[in-house]
């Protein structure tokens, strides 16, 4: 029996657009998300994190060390400002942070890894709350890639959500396009389909001149002209080839590989082709992984900030015509904190040391959850706890 | 109150000659050794771990974080090795492992680092057990030098140690060499004073051409000559003027700092040289931190492997004439095993939440301890702590 416990989830993505934090409340028999909150990604930090992932990038320590450290701060500072501004009752004991991937090789022989920056231990000392971090090496560690993580929390909210009886998705659309398939019988199937924001992104980036970040509602990929002939050679990645379980990152699908694909294209083109791609790899993944093996599908909640692109939304429903593809606001959640959310149920899982991969990882035996960073309150934790 | 809980402490030092594993017995009244183990670095982990803190490095994040994760295997190997070999009531149920020290920023600005390899989920998931690791962070978080950690253990044995009441220092002889006094009304001095192993190894490498790593006996040192300009001028080095509490590390005091300024030395020449640095920074430390300052000390306990390099004993011995420089074997303790027992005793102050640091490592505030990794004993674990 764990007594009650509000966890506040920490979500950066690869897209590096801000942080989203999301607070939960558990305890042994229900959970119930409570508030949320977003903050912008310092430009500073952002370009360094980029830069470190950069093809071919040779590095100091320092220059790693000291990110690791300045995410750490820049976490820790804006969770102590939004944490002051709570009623008592309102604030977190825990905090359950991603951290920042910088790296991720599960498949790399004959060992792998994957990297989150983010101190934890800055955070906690800042926040005087206990922190939960590195949620993937564990998984990793187990035989798993580590990724995707969403889907056991997708599984806990697939109960609540209109058409699960005739199978359902939760399509998360961040940096990287991932989905949690949950059969009517409630087994679990959840895969990373390919690049979404992060190459969106990068492409309003280039073709604004940096004066825009993202497409707002999918209004330049309107605009544009998808072309057919770079869209062919971009599905050629061999990622897309690859049987699942399997997961993918930034570093497997960095915006030059889009850019090097799509020379000849300028202006609204580049970010409609993009966003083609996107549409394209995960219309192909449900036929692969779920329709194809005769798996019914009855609807598509799209979440992340992606969710917010029309033009995905649109398309997808052009391409799967007898699935409901909604946003899962339609439905009362806020697509933007699932993610968040999950995260902070991954930071309860392992505060009960509970494994936070499963098949869906690949994992096939027990993988350590996050690493708990005792607080000054972890006594305090520790009461809580079976 | 906290039942009866078996920690391995796990140590591979800046010398990176071996890993060091030692088991204490804890419970809330008392803590007793059980087992020491020790097996040799690999030579080729060993060589990626040096090559990485190469002054001007460049690396690219596969190097760094294979290299993290080769550590952890390795690690988590050694130790499910070790563990088999016991009977079950002598195996650990949690290991605390110390990791590779790549680099140490503790003063940095604007924001400090410490970087510790060696993945804990790689070594719970082989070992089956929970993982503490990550000790140094949470004192830089609190705005300490993350080091050095051993004296808290330091003042633990001190308890037990001839001539206590006349005050004693504990001396470690790693990669680095550190103290910690410990006044008669108890209170607790402690800091870094130099290298030692570190530079000794290195010349014992370079003379040899690789077919010996360390001084036996200090042997060699004491068949080879002192170059005193080149002592004069290493003795310039900026760290020994610093105030405490300080702290420093291979990455402060690189083996080309040494090469480069005793540059005509030769064969047996630069093993003494480097050893008689290590002797006369020692005594500068005394004579500036404890004895200058009227303070009593009786006897120094040398500990570490470097401790068994019975030309530093002899030195210290002359160099400071009222004070019983001692082996802590004279008192029935392995000398080489006290910093992995050291660490074991972090790893429990760190379960419940302790700070594993102090005004000799200059945090002024709560520092988070060890993050905890939960093994498939977690559970179990939960139910022994208060």
């Amino acid at each position: 029996m764990i007594k009650r416990v509000t966890i506040a989830g920490v979500m950066t993505g690869t897209s590096c657009d801000g942080v989203d934090i999301a607070s939960v409340e558990f305890d042994s028999e229900s959970w119930s998300p409570k508030w949320e909150a977003s903050r912008p990604y310092p430009k500073k930090i952002r370009d360094r994190v980029f830069a470190i992932q950069k093809v071919g990038a040779r590095l100091s320590l320092d220059e790693i060390f000291s990110l690791d450290a300045d995410i750490g701060t820049w976490l820790g500072k804006t969770l102590t400002e939004i944490i002051e501004g709570l009623t008592a009752k309102e604030r977190p004991e825990i905090i359950a942070m991603h951290g920042q991937t910088v790296a991720h090789a599960p498949l790399r022989k004959p060992t792998a890894y994957t990297v989150q920056l983010g101190e934890p231990t800055v955070v906690a000392e800042m926040t005087g709350r206990t922190v939960i971090s590195g949620f993937r090496q564990g998984d990793i560690a187990a035989g798993g890639e580590g990724a995707p993580l969403v889907p056991i929390y997708h599984y806990l909210l697939s109960s609540v959500l209109p058409g699960s009886e005739k199978g359902v998705a939760l399509h998360n659309l961040g940096g990287i396009s991932n989905f949690t398939y949950i059969k009517p019988d409630g087994s679990v199937f959840g895969v990373d389909t390919g690049p979404a924001n992060v190459w969106i992104d990068a492409a309003v980036e280039r073709i604004s001149k940096g004066k825009k970040t993202f497409d707002a509602g999918g209004k330049i990929a309107l605009s544009g002209r998808v072309d057919l002939p770079a869209l062919k050679a971009l599905l050629r990645h061999p990622y897309l080839k690859r049987p699942a379980p399997k997961s993918t990152g930034r570093d497997e699908f960095p915006p030059e590989y889009f850019f090097a694909r799509a020379k000849k294209l300028t202006g609204e083109d580049l970010v409609a082709t993009a966003t083609a791609y996107t549409v394209e790899t995960i219309v192909q993944a449900y036929e692969k992984f779920v329709i194809g093996n005769g798996n019914p599908l009855s609807a598509i909640y799209l979440c992340g900030g992606g969710a917010k692109n029309d033009t995905i939304r649109l398309w997808l429903a052009d391409l799967l015509p007898n699935i409901s593809v909604l946003r899962i606001e339609d439905v009362g959640f806020d697509s933007q904190f699932i993610e968040a959310q999950a995260f902070a149920f991954l930071g309860y899982r392992s505060l009960l040391g509970l494994p936070v991969g499963g098949p869906w990882t690949g994992a096939e035996k027990f993988g350590p959850p996050g690493k708990i960073t005792p607080g000054k309150n972890w006594a305090e934790i520790l009461k809580r706890l079976p």
